[in-house]
């Protein structure tokens, strides 16, 4: 392609409401364009990368064995209300209504379709299993479109289900999506992880995996082991229980007679040594014992953990965090850490799993009011001791020796406050995040980091949810109706893209992967009047073009200084620069990653970009 | 792929609805099924087929050196404010509010979009020319969507763009496309017209053709030559004038003084008698005078030209046909042989070209009192003797020595009307739709035949209509800022899948061309039980799909009758059909186009498949 042909309208300057670095690169690189926010245009370049991240995702997905589809994106209304999610989906399912006044949505996804769908077609056990997938755009009217293609409200996703007869026909369909999808993104050259994930609205009984890209910029936190494979997102993340000793040691500031030897403290272990840099402070110091009944302290103003910790020289983890919330109209009290926050999601899975709440029911905060009824005192002086609701104790908290509490009084905290003899245990469990640092619950000896990863994809084992709802059922064969067990596998591809161009950019632009770069190949001469340059570089375009090899010919008049930083802005992998040696024969053979640059004959610049980018 | 594992659920009988045979076919051979009324989902086979034409449509656009994009669905409706189409457009624009309750259209094109981007993009000549396009999903809210995939409302169109500097770089442009849109039609092996057309709604300034297969379901009528390469649709087809004399023939059923010899009557010429078959009747007896007025007859209850035709024995061409019309308020009247249709679109353009009618105005059939006041009697016995409003009258009609009108009273007809000497000629042209025999306006032999025809594509000079309301602006080599001139160029893309449908059947069911074939090959043994059966077709369904041959294998457990009527169904062109002779090592070679049927080797089945389907 001629440069001078093509519309690659670059920038020097990005929009000023470029929140994402691959959002910025990909408007100045002239990938994209906002029509609307969160609507975006693809321009030839942004395209064609687009079109191979497509065509990556096509090639596994058939390999897996899932056929192609096109579902519409107007979805009758009616089906949604028959799945139960015309009104859960709330505002980001747009809806419109046609010349006849009947209610659609736009397909912010396809399980309503697909399983009506199928389960039209399918009804005995010898058509199954079967998996299904489509390339499509996507309606989603998110509340705060941002970071260009990351949180668009109209982008283009790969979804795929799976059906089968049972839980292992799902198990092992699941099990191929997961490799497929290792494939993909291992094809794509991006940074990635395989997270455990909370299955969230779209539902389902099974397990839910998460791909996460790596990148500052994700809106995800993933927790992973620096040891072993073990990942998961925040809001599943597990962590290995703090040992019960070493808590006792954070009373360490408070005055001497909270701070007397603790019965049954332990030093701390060994593994916990190896990585003092990034310890809680819990394993830091010698077991103490607590006195015999709480000690009443005054901590006028000193309300957040931050200022009771400053206030009274104890480390945040020495400290009980109390938190009240409503669910279902009844207050629940959650005590973890100062150090560590609340997990909402496993608070709500322990509150109905003990039949405190029931499926339909969500946690919210108290109010101040609430809290004062409940715990005697206004938010910032809760405690565990003496409340008289539901009390959820972290187990790290509960294996703390003794700890400072709010004394369910304004203005005063509790100084070697004992959980289990001050407070009751009868609900222990994790109840909060993991965090950095922690030990990793799967292996014994790795550690926990947090990082900050861009949802690519999700698996989900959906089960029966919506076969049963929408009636997709199939006769066994001992001719028994049975639901369909189903599976669904989604891909961001245009987030796919950003993420790609978040992971692949250096402080002079963009640089693709081979897989994905829109040219293979980016051929220029210095000097747009020269014609032994020029004669060079249309050869090595001509030839490079017959032989296969994606090539952009920079044909500009413009300036060499122009036509290098575009160059390195837009990121094709090699460049072959025609410059004063033309004349000789000798270009410039240029990788843009690293940007390193070698001198080389026309002939062994082609033999390289031939061996590198001739199609197989 | 092996079909016991694939969605294709054949239906031994079409669902009710079925209006053309393309749409029950593809529904019966699991290709796809309707979700909504107009809305459909694509079935892997028919998603197989549909990704075939895509990729000819991608491969001639890139050839014709356009660039792909892909363009937002959801466009905000300012943009449609800006071009004058938000109103305009009327209910077949899908239209929604966003959250924040801005409004939205559902994109039924691009027009608007592609030229806000360009334009904002491109501000010099040096950017120039250009020409994008995309394969993209549009919305279409059709007041009566039928025939399937041909008239939906959710649908896959492809749509190009061109930005010139001047008429004469669209001239260029449009030449590439009409070019490119030969070779796309040709490569999906589609029996099509391309034919002149009328801009309609869309607008524009120059030229436009029609892409239209020809198909009994079409919508749209075709005329063409029978001689040379005219063709056009009815609404913009000419047809050569008829001669003067033939048309005083016309009253030989009148009585004998209305039937004497006619001053400066011709004989019918030879060419028409080469006709005589399709011929109009005007060239079939001997030309006749008129009287020196018209005598007035009484035809009562006769009021249309069958009923005035059948009551006086005059053949309709010798009748003048009248009607009355309100444009802008004011009335005016067409007159026409009555063997012939009014074409409206060409007597609006007369009117606009004349004065009597602005830009904006539409043309309507006037109603009973309307034409009571204009022409003194009820509609059938209106006549253009002594009206006075403008009076259109059509060359054909202009040409008849005398003529049979209505008397503007009611229960009569006036005979012996002198066009020219009983009303006047001033506003005479061609104003009717071309028929059947008429004469090719081309060439000065052939003759016009009328066929149906289904719109696959539609190209337009749009010229500067978007880019000057929409601001498209570029600089001039002089530095002075003009408008960008633009065409624009669709296919339907999921309309052209039908379209082949339509056109690639027989009485068994599909029979696709191999450009588009869901699949190349067909293996299946007879029966399910026998082993050397299955073997034999295991060892070509690997041998084939190891060799990148697209094959089908029918494993299914089914009788040899389903198997053998569901592949006629299909309509895969060669089927290898495994049977008794399986033990010796042949097969039977089945041409689905003709279903002939031929005993050879399995190696030779293999070299005969190899050499016709192996990618190069």
């Amino acid at each position: 392609m001629r440069q001078s042909r093509m519309l690659l309208p670059t920038l020097r300057e990005a929009p000023g409401d470029a929140e994402a670095s691959s959002h910025a690169l990909m408007q100045r690189a002239g990938m994209i364009r906002q029509l609307a926010a969160g609507v975006y245009s693809y321009l030839p370049l942004g395209r064609r990368v687009l079109g191979k991240i497509e065509r990556i995702i096509r090639e596994e997905m058939d390999r897996a064995g899932a056929q192609e589809t096109l579902l519409p994106a107007l979805q009758p209304a009616e089906l949604w209300r028959q799945s139960g999610r015309y009104d859960v989906y709330g505002p980001e399912l747009m809806r419109l209504r046609d010349r006849h006044d009947r209610e659609f949505a736009l397909g912010p996804t396809h399980e309503e379709v697909v399983t009506a769908l199928v389960g039209a077609e399918v009804s005995s056990y010898r058509k199954l299993p079967l998996a299904l997938y489509q390339i499509q755009t996507k309606f989603r009217d998110e509340r705060r479109p941002r970071y260009g293609l990351l949180r668009g409200r109209e982008f283009l996703m790969k979804d795929a289900y799976s059906f089968d007869a049972d839980r292992e026909g799902l198990d092992r369909a699941y099990g191929a999506m997961l490799a497929a999808y290792h494939r993909i993104f291992s094809r794509l050259g991006l940074r990635y992880r395989a997270v455990e994930a909370d299955a969230g609205a779209i539902g389902g009984d099974g397990g839910t995996h998460e791909f996460m890209a790596l990148a500052d910029i994700g809106e995800d936190t993933i927790v992973s082991c620096s040891r072993c494979e073990y990942a998961a997102n925040l809001e599943k993340a597990e962590a290995r229980p703090a040992a019960p000793a070493a808590a006792s040691s954070l009373t360490k500031g408070l005055p001497a007679a909270a701070a007397a030897p603790s019965h049954g403290a332990e030093p701390s272990t060994p593994a916990a040594d190896d990585f003092s840099a990034t310890d809680p402070p819990s394993a830091a110091a010698a077991p103490i014992a607590a006195a015999a009944a709480p000690e009443r302290a005054a901590t006028p103003d000193a309300r957040t953990i931050a200022e009771v910790s400053a206030y009274l020289d104890v480390p945040p983890a020495g400290i009980l965090k109390t938190l009240l919330f409503v669910v279902g109209g009844t207050p629940v009290a959650v005590v973890v850490r100062g150090d560590h926050e609340i997990n909402e999601l496993k608070v709500l899975q322990r509150l109905r799993e003990d039949g405190l709440a029931r499926e339909e029911d969500a946690l919210e905060l108290a109010d101040a009011e609430t809290v004062l009824r409940a715990t005697g005192a206004k938010p910032g002086f809760a405690g565990p001791v003496g409340l008289d609701v539901p009390l959820l104790v972290d187990r790290d908290a509960a294996a703390l020796a003794s700890a400072v509490a709010g004394a369910g009084e304004e203005g005063f905290h509790l100084l070697g406050v004992v959980p289990g003899r001050d407070f009751p245990l009868e609900r222990t469990g994790s109840f909060r995040n993991a965090a950095e640092g922690d030990g990793c619950p799967r292996c014994e000896e790795g550690r926990l980091t947090l990082s900050r990863g861009i949802e690519l994809g999700h698996v989900f084992k959906l089960g029966t949810k919506y076969s049963e709802k929408l009636g997709a059922l199939y006769l066994d064969k001992a001719g028994k109706e049975r639901p369909i067990v189903m599976g669904c596998y989604g891909i961001g591809v245009s987030r796919a893209l950003a993420a790609a161009a978040e992971q692949s950019q250096d402080g002079h632009g963009l640089v693709w992967p081979d897989a994905l770069a829109p040219f293979h190949v980016h051929v220029m001469a210095v000097s747009a009047k020269d014609e032994a340059q020029q004669a060079l570089a249309e050869r090595l375009y001509d030839q490079l073009s017959a032989a296969g090899v994606e090539t952009l010919l920079d044909d500009r008049d413009e300036r060499p200084g122009v036509k290098f930083k575009d160059a390195d802005l837009i990121g094709i992998p090699v460049r072959l620069v025609v410059g004063r040696d033309a004349v000789n024969g000798a270009v410039e053979y240029v990788e843009r990653s690293g940007l390193g640059k070698e001198a080389v004959s026309a002939e062994e610049a082609v033999r390289r970009v031939l061996e590198r980018f001739r199609p197989s």
